[in-house]
């Protein structure tokens, strides 16, 4: 599973945890700017009781264009009640998605899983194209002809998206059932000095989510 | 384009040049026990114009399972006239091609291309299943819904695969024929002080592709 430390895949941990599955945890140093998620990651790995976590080296600055991976764009603030509108914003990271389930895929092959859960959802999102199912559904089909154990029939690779249509509200009350510690968590795409903003797409996605679940936020 | 500094992917440049595209080349430090690779991959993309070649760094020791990766897996080693069989040999890396494609997908989204050529053939290979026509096209669909380009309408993925019906004979004649010097690439997975071991799978490949072609290998 992808566990980048923040609201979402601590959920999806959760979740798979209680679909009875062992969790082999995946994070990747990226040369993101909120590098800092790796620490939630590790504490949610540990918090979650995933079988292990393992942090990848992949150096996505090489081709840079976005937000997160070039210190010369700006990560966009917003002020609370703005509207975030349609357009993909400048922190979507070229093929972020289909690099980590990549990873994800070749980790799995190794470990003999065959399932791969990954927390993208196409409600209350920034509009990302890999997060959406029908680029979800295309990648299963590609993982199922990419490897040796797919080829010789010991990986039928499925791949689970449990909050693909949960809202970030029913996200978190889902988490909460399952005894995620929010606090442990970190969301934010530019902290100060390790703290999050509160005007990313990020900061302002995770408020609402709270808001409308009506519960506080312990890691504010 | 995906350039490993070996036979097929130095010809592969060599035709994406005489179709006419400016060749961005891209090549991986990911922990393989023939690094010597780059230095070639280098010479080739400077010997062949390519606009551009990045070296991106990632891991793929994070997850092994391979004898490219994985110090502890030994490459086996052949007599010249052993019959490989049809097993996908230890030398597989789990899903290399996936995440290099995947890599490749992300700088063209930055560099604004939709063409990708990769080396990978079907015939005279080592019987990986991700260099099977059927892998490539799935990549193709799940790459047409990845990228934000893609969603925008401004970027068609095409997969291209020049060497996918040749043989390892026909690849050396067609790279000849579009003045490659082969004294500059390098195959060998397990190489001894830097030079070609000659035992490996792709020594093995390379030295029966240049005895079909009827021509000297110019790197021995």
């Amino acid at each position: 599973m992808l566990l980048s430390g923040g609201l979402d895949s601590s959920t999806v941990l959760a979740i798979a945890r209680s679909d009875g599955f062992e969790a082999y945890a995946m994070s990747f140093r990226y040369g993101q700017r909120h590098e800092v998620e790796l620490a939630a990651a590790r504490r949610v790995a540990a918090h979650l009781g995933a079988a292990e976590h393992r942090i990848a080296d992949i150096d996505l600055r090489a081709f840079g264009g976005s937000a997160l991976t070039d210190e010369a764009i700006r990560v966009p603030r917003h002020a609370p009640g703005d509207d975030l509108g349609t357009q993909i914003p400048v922190t979507y990271v070229p093929a972020r998605n289909t690099i980590f389930l990549s990873f994800a895929l070749a980790w799995a092959e190794v470990i003999d899983a065959a399932d791969i859960y990954i927390g993208v959802s196409a409600i209350d999102y920034s509009g990302y194209p890999d997060c959406r199912p029908e680029f979800i559904e295309a990648y299963q089909s590609m993982g199922r002809l990419a490897t040796k154990a797919a080829v010789e029939g010991r990986q039928k690779l499925t791949i689970h998206t449990p909050l693909i249509d949960l809202t970030k509200a029913q996200t978190i009350q889902r988490g909460l059932a399952l005894g995620v510690d929010y606090g442990l968590t970190h969301s934010c795409y530019d902290p100060v000095d390790g703290r999050p903003c509160g005007a990313c797409d990020s900061c302002l996605l995770r408020a609402r989510g709270f808001a409308e679940a009506g519960v506080a936020d312990p890691a504010l």
